[in-house]
């Protein structure tokens, strides 16, 4: 019986990196949860714990605090390159590394009618994200960028239907032709370069998402998710790919005819558990390969 | 040896109600978490197993969605104050009823700068809240309503500093004069009124916290609350009395100086425990007696 | 219009503090999360940010640590003790302090039947805790310990009713002669004595919760809580009262019907919102004042 | 531009269902977490919205239930086998289907040293995990079954080595010959048959990864994995693979040199963010082909 360790990384989880730029009395924030993984051949730390290969986690966390000021954060996506690229580049053994963050916006305070300069108040649940991947071999160097969000949660009280569905010996469903449909969205949308503005493409995809949910009359959530998706696609030509997971956050209709009362689509209770997922990955042809871009920093998948 | 029921209260928690009113083409939402609790002489129910004095804790439930519909819900105030005194008023065996309920808050989507008529996205952190009591005696019966908000996260990156502590063998603590103060804020308001305009009084509530915080140059965390909640209290003839709980979510000033760099309040490691925690209450002399309106539903306090 | 600072307290909420014995080979563990919390008048800090009497909550939290060394945790009791009794005693302002414990269990690893010297698995959700408080004032110095679990989740599949309960027009649920009774405890007995075997008696209160939720036939979950309660101060003389809270979680026998299945009390939904909500404390006639005992720490009650 | 469906897949997330055998008056529980996903082309629905091919999400909750009775639940893998051959071979578009479940343990409460029949309290924080996939082409049906835990919470306080390691300017760590050690393990070994003592296994592996963390000398986590998991595929001939993830959850020694105080490894604080993250896969030479077998349910990889 031969056993051989066929898969590895390892890296710092989740650096609260807090950036206050202060050049002028006007002040900025960035506001990050970052992790950083390394990959390449560490097997002598696995098989005999020899570390002479690893660079500790407790220096990558450092890294990511450092970069922080020596390059600083012009955006996730940026920033995260340059810390992927450096692994790559200045430590002997890393032939990949991969770099992801979270971002969660500030807005500023408003003061009578004036924004302060330097106090701000968390903004809304929505998280942006990105995953930036730099792999490195005898082919060269590849740098692959996931850009996204999570935490996006929508609804709409009307607009939305779901019927003739397949129905087993197990179906009680109803049908319905007017529902409420809403979901905590997280979409991924993986780059064709990495010359982009980072920021302008953020608030683009954004803006599409929320306008297709909003518009679109949908008839099953897949249709929604398939209209998100393609909306973006074709307003964004470097983006090659996007994948989106919407959990069906279930809001049923209460009966409340027991107390004599109608409810024609007014009063809902919100659903914990369970829950409908719904996932899509819409892709452009041609589109270039995506390498490692989607595996992720930890987690068993 | 004689052992007494000195205290009970019972009810039904975290009814997720949510309300669309969608009498026009443009809908609005409505959506609650809602905690009931009920007392009174239920010794019975405890000592014996008698139920014939216990409403249901799912009547409770079912009585909170109805009133969606039957009521409305104007303010989570109004519709608190509504529940309380018909548990009080119309079952027999209550003495006094609890009604404490979160309100989340959702955007309407702007799509090509129009705001949708049914599709919104969670706004803010910030949570609003409302405690309603209403108890009976002999003397007859007395409605509290303490309004609030919870999540409300704010930070400021100068204005405050921290020094001329008390020391004692156990400070290691450096004095600072520019540092880092970021909060998540509770309030809790205690009106002396029924009659009160709720939604102009929470946001004038909140403008004036998120001014206070903005603009006081602070000395520690406990000069920004006796801050806030005077202001407050200034502000609003009807507030008897705020209650100022802060977590001090502590930033730490990352030391860069071994990798050759300043750090001029630039780069901060957000930390999550231990965190300070500062509380306050500040009152109006002469406000009218708080009765049982802080006396959670729940909890072991 | 006078306003005053009507309460405060301030603090360190959540350390981390493990402690490992390692006097001989085998080593022992405890692992706590501590709270610390001082009362008294700090209006200064408050008034006009003076710090001159406020000891930082960065000082108490390293009390904290430096008391799991000098003085040892022979039980949360006993470290909360001689932690409240410190503030109180050897710094000057502090009029009162409040510490609260959470410890949670490691159970030591079982390699081929022996245990292991050094290695632990973490036990059960069941967290023990303390609430300690030291109170002085010109009558002298007061000590209160309220000792305490808090999620131990415990069910019966059968045994319990639920029946013969008041109804009004809101009433749907129907009656049960048998059901699923769930709930995650939270117990905290208060002693009347700070002279007790901790350990003792936190193993014995924990067996008699277990014992009565087990063999009560329940026809209430009030009625479990009566005699849990009662049991315990019969059976330990020092408890001067307990209080008791106790999510009802529902376990909802799933409809098989449309299937051509029975459902004889054998497949159900675990449901997470809404849950009832019960709570009950129980006294000894005559016990001494419970003083500021059942203060917390923190948050707004 | 031509975009494309590349990828999707649709289900319910999290059914609660808990499963009481009660043939006797010694009744048995089974806790589970159910989570369902089909594929195939289910392409209609996202692009037209042609839901004929589209088993609803509350169908597959419903079969869950129903499976629960109907099937039993002998094990969570041969549960989730049974319920992942039903979608693919009764419900025609269904190409492969996706089982994930969570299983929580629970202990019989003891009552004056005797098992109670039908009382029980949850135990430890680990968590048993199955994911099984299968999936149908022209070359027939394939099945795989993932077994796996997580939330398995270790410490070990002695033991435990960490120096020798790469640095770079970024690097401040200090080396250690003595440090604690803790995770919270998350396994999945892959079984090469279905035909398995599964509550077996899944004993045998718990034990053995128990004892390799307990025993080995560590000179990394990395090591320590390697053990482990060798460990496991050398005992076990039909397991393939076997992933492990294991945060390292840190532990820092405080210093307590300012109160003149020794630390010799035994006051720690027990930091939540940010913290290592090592994973590894190993694998027996020739071991099956992975098919799906990884691929998770939800969420973006």
């Amino acid at each position: 019986m031969t056993l051989r360790l066929t898969d590895s990384q390892y890296g710092k989880a989740e650096s609260r990196v807090v950036r206050i730029t202060r050049d002028t009395p006007r002040h900025e924030i960035t506001d990050l949860n970052v992790t950083t993984a390394l990959r390449g051949d560490f097997s002598a730390a696995y098989l005999v714990g020899d570390q002479s290969d690893v660079l500790p986690t407790d220096t990558q966390k450092n890294t990511a605090f450092a970069y922080a000021k020596e390059v600083g954060i012009s955006s996730i996506e940026a920033y995260g390159l340059a810390l992927a690229r450096h692994f790559v580049d200045d430590v002997g053994p890393v032939q990949a590394a991969r770099i992801e963050i979270e971002q969660y916006a500030w807005d500023r305070v408003v003061v009578d009618g004036v924004e302060h300069d330097h106090t701000w108040v968390r903004s809304g649940a929505e998280v942006r994200t990105a995953a930036v991947t730099v792999e490195s071999d005898e082919a060269g160097q590849r740098a692959h960028v996931v850009a996204g969000l999570k935490d996006l949660v929508v609804l709409k009280s009307t607009g939305s239907e779901f019927h003739g569905f397949l129905t087993d010996p197990y179906t009680t469903l109803q049908e319905t032709t007017d529902r409420v449909m809403a979901t905590s969205l997280v979409a991924q949308w993986r780059m064709s370069s990495t010359d982009v503005d980072w920021d302008a493409t953020y608030a683009g995809v954004k803006a599409i998402l929320l306008r297709e949910f909003a518009t679109v009359h949908s008839l099953a959530l897949q249709q929604t998710l398939w209209h998100m998706g393609t909306a973006v696609l074709e307003a964004f030509e470097d983006i090659a790919e996007i994948r989106l997971t919407a959990p069906n956050k279930h809001h049923f209709l209460v009966d409340l005819s027991p107390f004599g009362l109608e409810n024609p689509g007014e009063v809902f209770i919100a659903a914990d558990r369970p829950y409908g997922l719904i996932e899509a990955t819409i892709a452009r042809d041609g589109a270039p390969d995506a390498g490692s871009a989607w595996r992720p920093s930890g987690g068993v998948a």
